[in-house]
């Protein structure tokens, strides 16, 4: 039975998470975007976007879902077009991973509506190139851990290579998304060059102790090793308040704090639901009294799933 | 019952373990330095050294177990002073972490001499003192799994920071020194200041990997994860035929081969013995046909225990 519509859910993603600039990220359960594709008779992809938020290309040519699903179309030689619905839950520019969640959503539906379904890991190239379209980097921190679910770690761009590290679910994640946006380009654009050595050998002591305190479940170890010395101290100037909110959160009882993906959302690790809600008050808090801004708070654990197909209807 | 003389072992360690410079460190099981530590009613440290290495410092003063013995006896206001005998079973500038070999080993046999005995850990920053006298540099990466065994990832220098990487223990380490020196104090003076940010993800990248590597157990993840882009490439150009025994333990099936320390020892892992002792062959007969030099080999898996007393004389 061939599907005739398939509707989709890849969730956001914290990327960086601290030290691991461009290489860690992990899914969460909330926010995410949907994604509802249905074979049509005419070639090519027609989008239709529903969403609260502004800014969201309409184009099909220009929107993250509606490239994905082109190049899946054009890979695949399909003798059918696609219409999809890019049910759009979270703001470009977030720092939430929102276009790999579109691209994600875009790829897991066009892909079960092909003759031959592909392994979810093959279908990351073709979000990566949704990443380039929407940042001009194919970086895969947000889309692998969407796509995949857990933790991910990009080992390698080229050739690329995703390591899965298993994860102990002892940990809570406190993301708070103040309604401002940070263009993933710009913060790039903030990036130094080059780094003094004894600056990446610290950054990368803090990254495997990252990865062991994720593999083991350690949410002191995980805390104290989101320290990163490179690249937040350049991006926090980007987020009006970044400071006082990361010393509220600490103050809160956060383990550790800092930028999610390019911002301006801001994550704290916790180790209790009790903790993480009392975290993400003082941050909600903070951003409130010192750059009069509201946020969406999310609280979660690592989604372990990633992408999902919420429902399927066969012909 | 106070302890009168007090013997003790210390193991080799291979640093760096390619991308992980100046952080991460595995012990393994052989070769390794002893101690013996008298007491004796003069005060001060004598020394006497065994061995079958030239360079070897004689006097208690320059010499590391000297020195971190000196230093113990000097903290803890001991009434009694110290009769050391070192057993040096590994060359200076070997690579495979002697000097910290020799000052754990010091420690371990003064502390248990201590009316009150102090924990493992907190021998390491008499350790560190060593390492500087040795090279200048307190580096912690030999000292740390020396001393406690395992795998330990230098989370932070300052404050010092040493978390233990739980492993699994399918991985077999091929280690082959060269009987040549390379001066550590040299091999750090070839080090870039700065290193491109580019480079430096991809080396965090490696780092994170090589940790999940380590922590389940995945031979060929540890082994893909031995990349060292940015410190392995200056150092090889000190030991002569270095690319040609690395391409050697490559092709006799080695899942990854870098610089054991500061050099000369080269490592490979493999994932079983029989594996282990082909490449090991391959190594050593590169190092011959093309540099002229002899090797001593040594194979070993994780050494999980650390330094450990081997024998204790009461009064």
């Amino acid at each position: 039975m061939k599907a005739r519509s398939v509707k989709t859910f890849a969730p956001a993603t914290i990327s960086n998470i601290g030290p691991g600039f461009d290489v860690l990220g992990i899914a969460i359960n909330r926010p995410g975007d949907s994604v509802l594709a249905g074979r049509r008779r005419e070639s090519g992809v027609s989008l239709t976007v529903k969403t609260n938020y502004p800014n969201v290309p309409l184009d099909a040519r220009r929107n993250v879902a509606g490239h994905v699903a082109s190049l899946m179309v054009e890979e695949f030689k399909l003798p059918f077009g696609v219409d999809l619905v890019l049910y759009k839950r979270m703001p470009i520019g977030s720092g939430l991973g929102s276009s790999a969640a579109s691209g994600v959503a875009s790829a897991l539906a066009v892909n079960a509506l092909l003759p031959k379904p592909i392994s979810k890991p093959d279908l990351l190239p073709f979000v990566l190139e949704g990443e380039r379209l929407a940042c001009g980097a194919p970086h895969a921190d947000n889309a692998a851990p969407s796509l995949l679910g857990g933790a991910c770690l990009i080992r390698s761009y080229n050739p690329l290579d995703v390591v899965s590290i298993p994860t102990v679910s002892s940990i809570i994640w406190v993301v708070v998304h103040p309604c401002l946006t940070v263009e993933t380009r710009k913060a790039r654009s903030v990036l130094p060059k080059t780094v003094p050595l004894r600056s990446a050998v610290h950054q990368w002591g803090n990254v495997g102790g990252l990865t062991v305190g994720l593999a083991t479940g350690n949410a002191r170890l995980v805390g104290k090793c989101i320290e990163d010395i490179i690249i937040e101290p350049r991006r926090a100037r980007l987020i009006p308040g970044f400071r006082a909110v990361k010393d509220a959160a600490l103050h809160a009882g956060a383990l550790g704090c800092s930028i999610s993906g390019s911002g301006p959302s801001v994550f704290s690790v916790a180790s209790s639901p009790r903790a993480a809600r009392a975290i993400a008050t003082a941050m909600v808090n903070a951003f409130l009294r010192v750059a009069s801004v509201r946020c969406d708070v999310y609280i979660s654990r690592i989604n372990q799933n990633g992408a999902r197909i919420s429902g399927i209807q066969h012909r």
